[in-house]
């Protein structure tokens, strides 16, 4: 290994393709994440809903970068910067740079209620994801057992707070669950009768699409049993369900699909920040002060039309690419180029043939726009492996309507203390 | 449902066989089990060391016996047993039952060290399974972070106590890992020189299997890199690694494979128990004074020959068959029959083209034994879905020698308090 180090924190999308992207550059490469593998978040949402296990969606970082010569891979959390000394601090060390890149991604907000989270898990980690999957299995199997009708409607009520694309895949998901993998299962109730509500405090779901493509979105997921509530203000939750004001909904599962909050590393960085918590970077994407340091991905604050450039895969991945362009014109003296993001593709499913889809204006809904997000998602997952077991897993379930990962994992009761019965 | 009502209590291979056999009879069987999957324990070691999935090898009970009429299933811990109110008891309510099948199984016994449960896991559920691969893949990590050469060692020393089948499932698959899947992977040591120890107190490894076997399992070991150490007593256990008399082993990962406790249920009824904990039931399986209580599988202590019938999925079936045969007889007011175990084929596998196989005397060991683990393995996996999925991994596998559940999962950290440096 080489002259210069780059260090880059986080092997999320925006991470893993900037350090690709440094592949034949002179420069020591250097990726420290916290956990072993990339995430293919984008598919997060089906670990939660059962139809896929975590290793489809999940590659190790060391086996993705393992042929890249100039590069290594560091199992290891970061805690800070020092921006003076160019250190990047971890729990039990310290790793020095040249360049510094920060990909730490972002999590779930409650908007100042921090309290709902034990009441309604977000969907950011394989540890939601389990949570999720384990809280909705296990809704099923107490409502079987439950005698009190009342309290066995709370079980069979699924509420979903957030209608952007996870909350609509969710919701279409979950009603698929309900109405057809667990129809014959059960002997003392009908899974069929299972409600599930979107909710959402905007007047549209998937806002981030044209207004026309919401409208279609909310009809095929009133198709599919789901109760679309648009306008619907969430005011409390606790554990028996959530409060709208004065309207009470009972329900043993909500799901915290609404707001994003960007990684404490941000703050750490000591940089000027949105409320969100996102940087404000340079054009370049590089921390105001200081050249040799970038913020890429859901971290960063972007300007992009009237906007922000939106917390999506496609943006992270251009922000990592256009990182290594800018380092390696560092190395070379040349002087760094302002990003600009390029929207390809917006795609988000809401179950078996379903979906809408707008690139670059041209808008389709329906089982097209199902079919273009498949082949976007499965030619997009990394490792060759992971693409032939999701398509093989998404096969299987096409046809027998089953849900193969339809395991409740002891470790989540032992971890969380959630006691069967 | 009609009738009288059979309560089995555990949906491992002896109770699962037993309600499915029941599915003609005139009854009302209620299949109760704390988990919410049947696990198909004998490929327990490769979700272990990540070549196989969870979803992979665990089939929801109530899938299994979806069609089954007579059948239902209930997600609940079974506490206790009411003989004379004809009660089973469960942590929060009870079931009144006619015919009752206690199929509870056993977990690993540390011989009175339960202290040596923290440092050494052992291999009996889900859980210990994530904890295993997490610990062997984090050691493979922190290697690559060490600089101080001897802790580095103790980070690629890997203890397996006890050398059963599982014991050598696990070093072989190990020694593999080692070799071959992590070759390329690391930039600071060279995994082909990890250490993996095979250790048993007694004078040969698999010793149900006949001398000749145990002699080719242990020199096909060798050729692996697995080093045997048979006659070696463990007497300590720490967070450091293991000690033998006045031996130290310096190793950050132990993995027991060696004793087998009887699960509480046995003690809970209140029968007469050998030292294992296992119930000393009637030649027809019954508790000694309660000819409507069964005990099958893992937990029914059964003469056969000089010795007892042992502990391994075929005889649970077999256990679960017969049982199902006994309630059907007593319905038509029949007496019970004795039950006898009839040994089919006793088969262990080493590593990749390697095994050891008895069948009815027949033996044979190498790639012939590895196959007929194979078709076995496969034929035998509940769930059509299980089956072609684990085909898959494993050709996968054979092919690429990756494997597909290299993931760290985070709530495996989450649950343990276990930190990732």
């Amino acid at each position: 290994m080489a002259g210069k180090r780059v260090v880059i924190v986080g092997a999320g999308f925006g991470g893993l393709y900037c350090a690709r992207a440094l592949k034949r550059a002179d420069l020591r490469v250097t990726v420290v994440d916290r956990r072993n593998h990339h995430l293919f978040q984008p598919l997060l949402y089906q670990v939660a809903t059962a139809a896929l296990t975590a290793p489809d969606i999940a590659a190790p970082v060391r086996k993705i970068l393992r042929s890249q010569r100039n590069a290594e891979v560091m199992l290891a959390e970061a805690t800070g910067v020092d921006l003076v000394a160019r250190k990047v601090l971890l729990a039990g060390g310290e790793l020095d740079y040249d360049f510094l890149v920060i990909a730490t991604g972002a999590t779930h907000s409650y908007f100042g209620h921090d309290e709902w989270a034990r009441f309604a898990p977000g969907l950011k980690t394989f540890d939601d994801a389990f949570e999720i999957r384990h809280r909705v299995l296990l809704a099923f199997e107490q409502a079987e057992i439950e005698t009190d009708e009342a309290r066995r409607k709370a079980l069979t009520t699924f509420v979903i707070v957030g209608a952007g694309p996870t909350g609509v895949e969710l919701a279409g998901a979950l009603a698929e669950i309900a109405r057809k993998t667990m129809a014959r299962d059960f002997r003392n109730f009908d899974p069929a009768r299972s409600r599930v509500l979107l909710l959402d405090a905007t007047d549209r779901v998937l806002p981030a699409f044209p207004p026309q493509l919401s409208a279609s979105a909310a009809k095929q997921l009133e198709t599919l049993g789901v109760e679309v509530r648009t306008g619907a203000r969430v005011t409390a939750i606790d554990e028996a369900g959530v409060q709208l004001g004065d309207e009470r909904i009972d329900a043993r599962t909500v799901i915290w699909a609404a707001g994003v909050q960007a990684s404490p590393m941000g703050k750490a960085l000591g940089a000027p920040t949105d409320r969100a918590g996102r940087v404000l970077v340079e054009p370049d994407l590089s921390v105001p002060g200081h050249p040799d340091v970038f913020v890429i991905g859901d971290l960063a604050a972007v300007k992009h039309r009237d906007g922000w450039v939106p917390g999506v895969a496609p943006a992270a991945i251009q922000m990592g690419w256009h990182t290594a362009r800018n380092i390696r014109r560092r190395l070379k003296g040349d002087a760094t180029v302002p990003f600009r993001y390029s929207e390809i593709a917006n795609v988000a499913t809401i179950g078996r043939r379903r979906g809408v889809a707008d690139v670059k204006g041209l808008r389709f809904s329906g089982a097209l726009a199902w079919l273009l997000w498949l082949v976007v998602h499965i030619f997009w997952l990394i490792g060759f492996r992971n693409r032939v077991s999701v398509l093989f897993d998404w096969m299987w379930a096409y046809v027998t309507w089953q849900r193969s990962a339809r395991v409740i994992l002891e470790e989540t009761r032992t971890g969380r203390g959630t006691q069967v019965q």
